[in-house]
């Protein structure tokens, strides 16, 4: 199956080498040269010069992209996807977007002959290159079958969730629980602190009962108590990801006051910690406004 | 060691089963008859007439009632604990209470020479009866040394937390995260099922991803998708414990939007609820206010 | 000028009587018979067929509709709109609608040569039978001193806002603070009354300070305290108005946390309350939550 | 009647000097010397040693202090104002207190026959000078009665609330209401300039129609739009204030979402702005967040 790769990010990357690797024909395409650049150094590929260039004879064209406006802004003009994409042929964009662009988009392809489905990952950085990702698809799934073989070159579970933005919808939701997860373990660990308690102490409980969550369990003692903070999902994303989840409550008139209030708290921590802060950082917002840190 | 019990609900019959199958001399005491007449068919006690009767004589007295309030209304008067307990001795609150609270009543304890800990369990009846709850103490560490024989006829992790206060703390803040992880998922399967995703194929997926908690992966399989909805632990009781968590935070002066939230949540679904409703059953209001059930 | 004014609702109907008494040759339209039929007997008019008919020949084209959908739903197909609208006319939507949708309407309006403004007013039945609405304009200056003639039959204050939706969002925010108002001095005077401070003392003290608004000293005073409550304008349509307000403040990026709490509260409000309920009805829902009436 | 005043400060100055100029017997005590200085170069009053000398032979002891944790501050002792307080007398505490506290305060000196209201005031500085104040009162009417005559020398519109506390929540729940109108106007206006709407025209439509308050009729045209932020009432005791009405809604089991949501924003702003800014000024943090200003 001839497959095109378009956005060579940090997890991209990872996962279009795992396409080459596969022995899968394969053109690539990022916006910017360094990372494309990199990426034939080490990988048997086509390097694309458009994203026209990279969709044209491709069965399975993948997009993995910041976000849906990206994908929108890469689709018309003559170097655009549209220009380039075959009927026949299905977009894969396993970006962390937004349902109702994904929809938008797919009836777009539909007008040509063109399958779309919406397949955003789990698993981060390591996953995608021992090709143990969580694939959460959106769309037909005669066409999720068809293109299965390229998928599972990078991804270990693959889940069809619904229509169209299906797949984007759950990836929403997961990060949005992540978010709160985190921001509302820092406001109670922030408050222990205060009372006296030692949060290693108090985590330790916590772990051992019945609110205990990913983000206490994994998050808190490695990063956290640690002051270490690495730098491995921006909170730039999961701020993206959350706002997405929120906007998709409002749309479908479900009050989820939660999920708004996690949304806004998370594009405030993203304003005042900046662009290259961890998406676990947003702890440090907590911190700062109790005048206190968890240690 | 001579003990004393006061309060056979549900969990505190069952740990004084245990500290009398240990064969510590025990006195019991309820509010009302019927639990302590059943107790006292299946357990070897003497059966005091007040609360004073009960800590008359004892080493520790222990304390299992449903709120601080409680344990202040049996302190008093000719019957009241005060009048019975023994210079050296000590008052155990397995209530789970509020800090504030259990701060000035050990400081009227202190007067008379009578010691206190804060220690509230989780693990539920099941863990009661096996003896295998956890206990956060609040109180000096001698203390909690002293009476650890008693406790550790109904606990297995028994973990210092602090000050007084410290385990009503701790405890308030593990019901607090437990309550925001149910309604938070709820928001959010809630919103999944509108946009026509099933939701046990979005719990496979979170909870194989970053998104996942205790709630998530087995509250929402085992009670909200089967419907069951078993009655375990009350909506009253975690209304109350993340009502505590939230003023607890503002007591401190830290900005805790999430936790005070969650509180008010919690207070509105045990208001529309009722006292028998289970605590996962407000999920249902969620569905009630989105129109939608999670199935 | 030749006018079209299509949706004869409580405001619509009165807005359109205006016009024709103005002497403006006057085309109606309405979504079913009744009303259509009940203004036809008391103004002078034109009853046209579709929007299409109504359209047909004028200069200017009125809609008042409940949101921006229905407008959208009268656009297309052979009896709508864009198969009437001349080159040269302008479409002005008092609905209180969409900010996002208005400018797709008028970027479609734009490419047959007709001008788009929103348009939405305050001042409600009574203002509409007197002409002493306020009405907020989104759009090209020169477009509302073309139309402002028509305009001037029905509205005292019109203002220019900015571009296209910049009235729909000054609508949306108008109301967005009208319905906080409310909800915050229902929680506020419900507390009152728990702590057994007399609302009527409570409101008197308000609205002699810094805490006054509206709501405060008319709608609570003549509405809430007299326990009248009348239906004067819906529930659903403040839910609507504060659920614009969000998602436009979401869409710049702008965190508001009590603007998505609010949205949430009235549409939780509006779900338990049903759609006739009046906008101030809201404070039943806090009511009922506290347990206790605000008299 | 013999009148004791402590708490020279801003407005407790003006206030104890329109006491002196009514020819009232006055003693004055205030913390640190500065103050009392200043106060006893302009006015005629006896300066007094300690509360307690202040209180000795007193019928009328008004505090007007920070918060109450000031005024218990000054109880006890020596010094302390339970030592010099005649029976028969009437401590008068015009700080913007907490309704829990006084009720405290007010059971300790029923023991020793001394009478107790609560008396916030609101009007400012200028109504301080002018006498003009509005006082909220709490307590026992016959109190107010005798009291009256003190209280007139500052006050116009002498309010009788209800029981000790009353005066506190009264006040409390004015300012939650200010804050939080300046709150929502500020994330409303905020959004309309990111929409490209310029604020003095949307708020002189506002001001036009239902959505209008104090906030946005009379601070936001003085001081936001002019940039202006006199620094009149400090954000640091509105922050007290709307976290006094929130605490009292959860204190009475009553869901106030809104008043709690309030309460950590202004929380929050307080420790970002500091000590010295004005209340208004809470309005530049909702301006950082969104990254831009209402100009």
């Amino acid at each position: 199956m001839k497959t095109a790769f378009l956005g060579l990010g940090a997890i991209g990357a990872r996962m279009a080498a795992r396409v080459a690797a596969a022995g899968l024909p394969l053109a690539v395409w990022n916006r910017g040269d360094t990372r494309a650049d990199e990426f034939m150094r080490a990988n048997k590929a086509r390097r694309a010069t458009s994203p026209a260039d990279a969709a044209r004879g491709a069965d399975v064209v993948i997009t993995c992209l910041s976000n849906s406006p990206d994908v929108v802004s890469i689709l018309d003009g003559p170097d655009g996807l549209l220009a380039g994409l075959d009927k026949g042929s299905t977009l894969v964009d396993c970006t962390s977007g937004e349902p109702a662009t994904s929809r938008t988009i797919a009836a777009r392809l539909a007008e040509r002959g063109v399958k779309f489905l919406d397949a955003p990952v789990s698993g981060g950085v390591a996953g995608a290159e021992k090709g143990t990702l969580t694939i959460m698809v959106g769309g037909e799934a005669a066409v999720l079958d068809r293109v299965r073989p390229v998928l599972e070159t990078f991804g270990q579970k693959i889940v069809h969730c619904g229509d169209v933005g299906a797949g984007h919808t759950v990836k929403a939701m997961n990060q949005a629980l992540l978010a709160i997860h985190i921001w509302t373990a820092g406001e109670a660990l922030v408050t222990l602190v205060k009372e006296g308690v030692a949060p290693a102490v108090a985590l330790d409980v916590i772990n051992a009962s019945s609110g205990r969550s990913n983000s206490s369990m994994n998050l808190f003692p490695e990063r956290v108590l640690t002051r270490a903070f690495p730098r491995t999902f921006r909170l730039a994303l999961i701020d993206k990801d959350i706002g997405i989840a929120a906007a998709v409550a409002r749309q479908n008139g479900v009050p989820a006051p939660m999920l708004q209030l996690g949304a806004d708290l998370f594009k405030i921590a993203h304003g005042e910690l900046g662009e290259l802060a961890d998406h676990v950082e947003a702890v440090k917002l907590i911190e700062k406004w109790a005048g206190t840190e968890i240690a």
